[in-house]
């Protein structure tokens, strides 16, 4: 298996840190979003949405989205549950940071530290709704060590993804306890130190 | 089982055509988006993110989240592949829905039909990118009846949801052949007139 991904992306790493995690083998090639590499003709004729993360399986076929990735390549293990409706669960937290999350916190992070624009020029309603989005996981994680009661899944690594670099997008895990403990539990349990 | 949508809302639409089509039973309890109904404490509680649709179990149980939702009531059904790379594929298409078809063809919907924004005063970036959308669409229908090679599945009730109201935000299937007749196909199989 081939995995098209940008190591800048956190959408590229769920895919990386989900196939280390289960000893899955694979080739990364780098593909630069930034200089245009998944926007040539021949990554769009394998995927036409133009984006990383992309897998590329020995026979040819390919897959997108960061999510689907890593919910084909986690089938059947521990981090994603047998029982349907606590991988429901999961897919609940999947869905949510795509449309909750990645759109302010990765935005924002992209705008600033890849685009240049200052903080305080960050568009507000995306800063407004990347500020919910972290006190919705922190109220989440009240009590608890991951997202769902599942132990620590798919659901986990989706939303580590962006959370980790928060900052680098201007936001502050400062008095989100919550989440930033979890943070540090995921790093352990991904074993990045 | 409850299903709490609104039903000016495509997302929730997703949830009432799956059950629809298995012949899950439900009770509807309409939530008025509009008047704030997804947002007072006792829908919070259930659903912190605040959002419809959402199903409550008879058990009490809740999930929420569009496609979360019709993925586990449409588990073991033809709406979606048995075989786990063939589901993967119908992910993909969920995904891409939620990150670059909804909040384009939804929310200019949303923002015009709804909240009363004149067509020429909608975001210029979100129109750009909802019509790169339907062109995508377009594409990928060429010579195909349904969005998979699946046959008729999750991914196209999903994608059906906002592009059959794709006008109301002011974009246009004129042009857009494949999609026209998808949207045609989709409506005689859930039996829409």
């Amino acid at each position: 298996m081939k995995i098209y991904g940008d190591m800048i992306s956190g959408n590229c790493l769920k895919v990386k840190y989900t196939a280390d995690l289960l000893g899955i083998p694979y080739e990364w090639v780098e593909a630069d979003v930034l200089k245009g590499d998944s926007r040539t003709p021949d990554y769009l004729a394998k995927n036409p949405q133009g984006q990383v993360p992309m897998i590329e399986l020995d026979d040819g076929r390919t897959l997108a989205q960061s999510n689907a990735i890593i919910r084909y390549l986690a089938r059947g293990s521990r981090l994603l549950p047998d029982d349907a409706f606590a991988a429901a669960k999961v897919d609940e937290w999947l869905f949510w940071e795509q449309y909750s999350h990645e759109p302010y916190i990765a935005v924002c992070r992209f705008h600033h530290k890849y685009l240049g624009k200052p903080f305080n020029e960050l568009d507000g309603w995306r800063v407004e709704r990347g500020n919910a989005a972290l006190d919705l996981m922190e109220d989440a994680l009240e009590g608890k060590d991951w997202l769902t009661d599942s132990g620590f899944t798919l659901a986990d690594i989706a939303l580590l993804a962006y959370t980790q670099f928060a900052h680098e997008g201007g936001f502050s895990l400062e008095g989100r306890a919550n989440v930033k403990a979890w943070v540090d539990r995921c790093h352990a349990e991904i074993g990045i130190s």
